[in-house]
């Protein structure tokens, strides 16, 4: 990442500003500040005017700030926003947009208020997102590393697992993995499910064990170089009975018709309704109660969001999940997901994990 | 952790509602919703009126809810605020206080478009917050098992760390052990910082190596069953310089000075400026930036602040962080941290990790 990348992004994203009417924004919701400045520390705002861009962070961060930062950086003792405004004021900026998806309700007020009634506030949520939502060359290699390194630890841990092996103690493995091949951190909490409990489509890893004849549902990603991934795969210890395996030939069938809609051109809900579609064919589209994907990168949720009424249309270098799933409470839940770039004429799996149904012998 | 806790929390948090001559209120800041439902999932708001509380989650929860939830669970598709908006209606409530704190500006104003003009809006910022910063037996229980493991996890690691390895290696082997011991997760991202990287507070690990005749700070802490630990120590791999004794025996004062005026009825402040008062001593006061502690539990970062313009007062039962630090540029820096407990007359340190010099022979 050269820090004229970050040049040109506020070029772009002020370009975007004048399309509005809109001379000046403040960004504060970090996973922005970072796209758009560099800087990976927790607090920081960055000002964004026709003639540059300021940086504000604490005094914690001035060393940080200096390295990773290709603005000028102004370091601030206590609240931020005071010093943003006596900037704003110097520059006399009349009409200043503001993040009010990210900002809470408070603190906007105080804003307004610091600022006074010769600025005219707006809101500019959603627009840097709308950047990020398409990847450039440099993000596309950070996730596609980032899917490799989770799915060789993927690979790494299933040689291991074994009955007798507690939930959190899968998760361990599967994130200690992670880390040594590199990985910052998990890209979100390690969802391991044993059991019914893979009914659970967001469960939390417990102290209790894998037993033989079970469903084992995994949702893992990695953030390596501050981009995430994100993948999930279903076992089972021994022979599946046979609902479970008309379960599994469900999800993948739906999976992979999703897969297939992925192109430019193509809205998100159209992806959506090819794996509800498929599901409904099976009779289980009323197990399946989440959207089939989302966008990643700098966040394991960005824009878009892959889900029934969403119409918003694919292009080029975005990255998205596909994940569509189907729960049985009693039963088990299956879930198949890969992260998936988006090419010029279709889309590219990063998740080069198999998605045949895997069973693990005892 | 029985159900019937949370009925209680929630009958003190009316009481104080009653204070404020607010009938009604909804928390949606999740460790609020979680330490007054019991729920800990990663979307939900409750309501909390005279009549009883409701919380508000999606589809994905609905197992999990009915599982750890011990009032009313409405499961909503999409946003879960009109429906929240529907109840506050039909129950013909009046005045309502949200967190305004936590909640989007942008957030906010759809909720109030959505309630109308015959509701009056307030905010119960901080209310929450304020209960929780005083432990149950239970929550003080569970802390002191989260910072027991933490301190063994960092023992056991300690063992291990030579020369040659990455910070990021470390962090890894760190974690891991916390994950073995029984940890959901780090409670915060944890801080490894060699050499010259240790003047940066709040570094994130990287693939630098530590190197022999250098400082290894490390900053880490577990949760467990939702609670947080944090602690900080620093080594030196091979014998330190004196400049570096000096600093090391200058923070150890600092952290001692501080945890010696932990007692109830002290103010923040106070306990901040024992610290600052011993630094200044060494002629190091210049190289302390941040606060000496905060309040941890449900969250790393929970009041009080214990910071140099705080007036709160210290009450039994509250749980801090005394982590003076003294940061040199180009030198290195040094953090002693623990998590402590304010008892009837005193303080009871839960990091039972000893503080001496350690140097690590290579």
């Amino acid at each position: 990442m050269t820090k004229s990348s970050f040049a040109l992004r506020r070029c772009r994203l002020l370009g975007l500003l004048e399309e509005r009417k809109s001379g000046a924004a403040v960004f504060s919701h970090l996973p922005n500040v970072r796209y758009l400045s560099g800087f990976t520390g927790s607090n920081a705002v960055l000002l964004l005017t026709g003639r540059g861009a300021t940086l504000f962070t604490d005094p914690r961060y001035e060393l940080q700030a200096a390295e990773e930062v290709d603005c000028p950086v102004k370091v601030v003792r206590g609240s931020l926003w005071p010093e943003v405004a006596k900037l704003v004021r110097r520059r006399k900026i009349t009409t200043l947009a503001l993040e009010a998806e990210h900002l809470a309700q408070a603190e906007f007020a105080r804003i307004a208020a610091g600022l006074g009634d010769s600025v005219t506030l707006g809101d500019v949520s959603g627009l840097a997102e709308r950047l990020r939502s398409v990847k450039d060359p440099h993000e596309i290699e950070a996730i596609r590393r980032s899917m490799d390194l989770c799915g060789r630890a993927y690979l790494q841990t299933l040689k291991k697992i074994k009955p007798g092996m507690t939930e959190n103690g899968i998760a361990a493995e599967l994130e200690y993995r992670m880390r040594r091949l590199g990985a910052e951190k998990p890209s979100f909490e390690t969802i391991v499910a044993a059991g019914e409990r893979s009914a659970l489509p967001h469960a939390q890893p417990t102290g209790s064990r894998l037993e033989a004849n079970q469903l084992l549902l995994i949702d893992m990603g990695a953030c390596l170089d501050g981009y995430a991934s994100d993948m999930t795969r279903v076992v089972h210890t021994g022979r599946a009975p046979r609902l479970v395996k008309r379960l599994y030939d469900a999800v993948l069938e739906a999976h992979l018709a999703a897969f297939a809609m992925v192109r430019p051109g193509v809205t998100c809900s159209a992806i959506d309704g090819a794996a509800r579609k498929t599901l409904k064919r099976f009779g289980y589209d009323q197990y399946f109660q989440h959207s089939t994907g989302h966008g990643l990168g700098l966040e394991i949720h960005e824009a878009p969001r892959v889900g029934r009424l969403i119409g918003d249309v694919i292009e080029p270098n975005m990255v998205i999940t596909i994940e569509p799933g189907a729960y049985i409470p009693g039963t088990g839940g299956v879930r198949i997901e890969d992260t998936v770039l988006v090419t010029d004429r279709g889309a590219e799996s990063l998740t080069k994990v198999p998605k045949d149904f895997l069973v693990l012998e005892s």
